[in-house]
């Protein structure tokens, strides 16, 4: 909906809203079995609250649409992902709390392995350990560029952020990873006098990372990707006048919250001990942000054993999510993440909401066919905060 | 889907798409027996398909409203049938071959039986025969306008396309058609300098071909509508980048995909020899419309069995079009043409979509009840060509 409208509809009340994005949540059915994920795995604390829940699929983007995981939060938040488009790079910055200002461009950046050629081995250096990789990025901090300060910080494993800070830089550079091994890192090109003149820049560092590299023997190379200026993007506390924590482990998903205008709350791995966070903050908060992130990982592997374990984990801690009441409790996933294609998937998303106000469908269980019975249908992911608006009757009458 | 999206997202694949239009595919239930078109017939193979299929219902255009061929079609490919309208002249000019230049107006011409006073008493002549009509267009050729060229086309039966050429025409021209008997055809009129100019000479072209059919029994009269300029609309192939072919027979259809960048291959009529053709075109294309006719006509006549009849018939060249194994067959309608309705109508119309990548629903039969069950629940037509894509693997991810 309109984000101006939302303003103006909400109203304060004193009810809670909890969402849980577990990442990567949809599935498909193995064709042996005929059962995806949720079917395969035993989850009987969603199933039996899909029962008493307004439960459907959710369009993260649009049909046809493969999200990555930006706008498929961004749109769980009730941020249009086609009007909000949010470069990777400052989702890593921001995810790390490195303070990008304005006229910043960041990037996100891969230590990746050369071959002898040139060509790329490895697109993840053997997947670095964080450990070896902020050596590295330490010793990448000796480039000088012309006319730009230059930060390159340590994100997790092989990943890193680089930030040029100057007047005069543009973001609409291209990226320097082919996404593929075999090939040579791509030159960055730029559109337009700043962007170009930015990805000389860019190159210019490239040249003399390879350089200082090396002597490694993965991590020899590099790629940047995601070049992204600091976007502006209505605050979401102040658009749906909730006060709103994010209880999130991974850089990213941190970033993201933060951008939205969220406040990250620190917080070890573990949904025990996200729980205790928000049992010790709840006062503090109207909205809290929950994000699962291992049944994404456990589909990226193409590990379908892996993902139910993940569902089945996530399971467990339901019964203590209830306890804590929330006015609201949302299940949901920023996309779908088939252990079959081990890889996001443009398939709807099983969603759940859970209050006093339901009203329920036809749904038996928690999973991708019966979510088709329930009383939301295939709805477009944006379409969730106002739905939790209304539940926590937190937005007014519309038209007298 | 943003059309300028569609090309930043889509990526080469070996894939194949089919895309099978059964013309007026939608149907309506008999009081007596309850059963729509779909119901009655006997369709095994097309009912077994939509238990293995993502199956809904394709709303055309938007609800309530009954799509002309033109924008049905469109739809399906992907154009906004509000954003690009096509008026019918350009489709019939287009499929008969006819080359419109850039300032030629064409229009749809139907013969009509007036009467003494002037009235119609048949609309479409007594479905003049081919041969007939196109003696009859051979004499309106004599006809001079004023400062314009003129051709007259025959195009099938009572129909012909009648194309002005010359500068400064207008487009914004009405139709002499009444839409009913008993009344005289009407002047055209025109909005704005250039289409009253234009009007002006639609109705001095009409004067003269009434007075050089005048002596004919029954087509002594004709009607004139749909009057339009070649329109400008992004080329399919270029848009989705695919390879595009389309195996149709009737002239508006082959038209329409022409207009969208298609290449219309020449095929006798009927299904087979539609299959061998994609058979032996197989490697130069990676998208095949088929286009279907038998549906509509039959519901157009009113005749429930014919159109029991026309869809037992395709049923039953499915296991040949599955044969090709195509990475995606879609099964679509352009719009409902209910034999009760004896039109064109705005219901919803099954549709189903084949691939390695299914999510299925809970459709136990092609039919429009069991539809509603399906994975893909009821959708605008539009978004048919990015859910192929998905599923052909040809769309890149959206956003970080």
């Amino acid at each position: 909906m309109d984000l101006e409208l939302a303003k103006r509809l909400s109203q304060p009340a004193d009810t809670k809203i909890i969402l849980c994005v577990m990442d990567g949540l949809g599935g498909l059915a193995r064709a042996q079995t005929l059962r995806s994920e949720l079917e395969a795995a035993s989850v009987p604390n969603l199933d039996r609250l899909a029962t008493r829940s307004e439960v459907g699929l959710t369009t993260p983007v649009g049909p046809g649409i493969t999200p990555g995981s930006g706008p498929g939060h961004l749109a769980l938040f009730g941020y249009d992902p086609y009007q909000f488009d949010i470069g990777r790079g400052v989702l890593e910055a921001t995810g790390i709390d490195f303070e990008l200002g304005p006229d910043d461009v960041a990037a996100r950046g891969n230590f990746c392995t050369l071959g002898p050629n040139g060509a790329i081995t490895d697109r993840r250096a053997g997947r670095v350990p964080t450990e070896v990789s902020t050596g590295l990025v330490e010793r990448l901090r000796a480039i000088k560029l012309d006319g730009v300060e230059t930060f390159v910080e340590p994100v997790r494993d092989h990943r890193f952020v680089l930030v040029l800070r100057g007047a005069g830089l543009g973001d609409e550079v291209s990226t320097t990873d082919p996404q593929r091994e075999g090939v040579a890192p791509l030159p960055a090109t730029g559109t337009g006098d700043q962007s170009q003149r930015t990805a000389e820049l860019v190159n210019d560092f490239v040249r003399q990372a390879h350089a200082i590299l090396a002597d490694q023997p993965a991590a020899n190379g590099l790629t940047l990707r995601g070049f992204a200026k600091y976007p502006s993007i209505p605050a979401f506390p102040e658009t749906w006048g909730v006060r709103a924590a994010a209880l999130a482990v991974y850089p990213m998903y941190r970033g993201l919250a933060k951008i939205a205008g969220m406040t990250p709350l620190a917080c070890p791995a573990g949904m025990p001990e996200q729980l205790r966070v928000i049992r010790e903050r709840w006062d503090d908060f109207d909205y809290f942000f929950v994000h699962y992130k291992k049944t994404d990982a456990a589909g990226e592997d193409g590990n379908f054993e892996a993902k139910c374990h993940a569902l089945q984990e996530f399971d467990a801690f339901l019964p203590e999510l209830l306890a804590l009441n929330a006015d609201v409790l949302m299940i949901a996933g920023d996309h779908s993440t088939p252990a079959l294609m081990a890889a996001h998937s443009w398939h709807p998303v099983p969603f759940l909401l859970y209050s006093q106000f339901c009203r329920e469908g036809n749904a038996a269980n928690f999973n991708e066919q019966e979510c088709l019975k329930g009383s939301l249908g295939v709805f477009p992911a944006v379409d969730v905060m106002p739905l939790a608006m209304a539940h926590a009757l937190r937005f007014q009458k519309y038209g007298a």
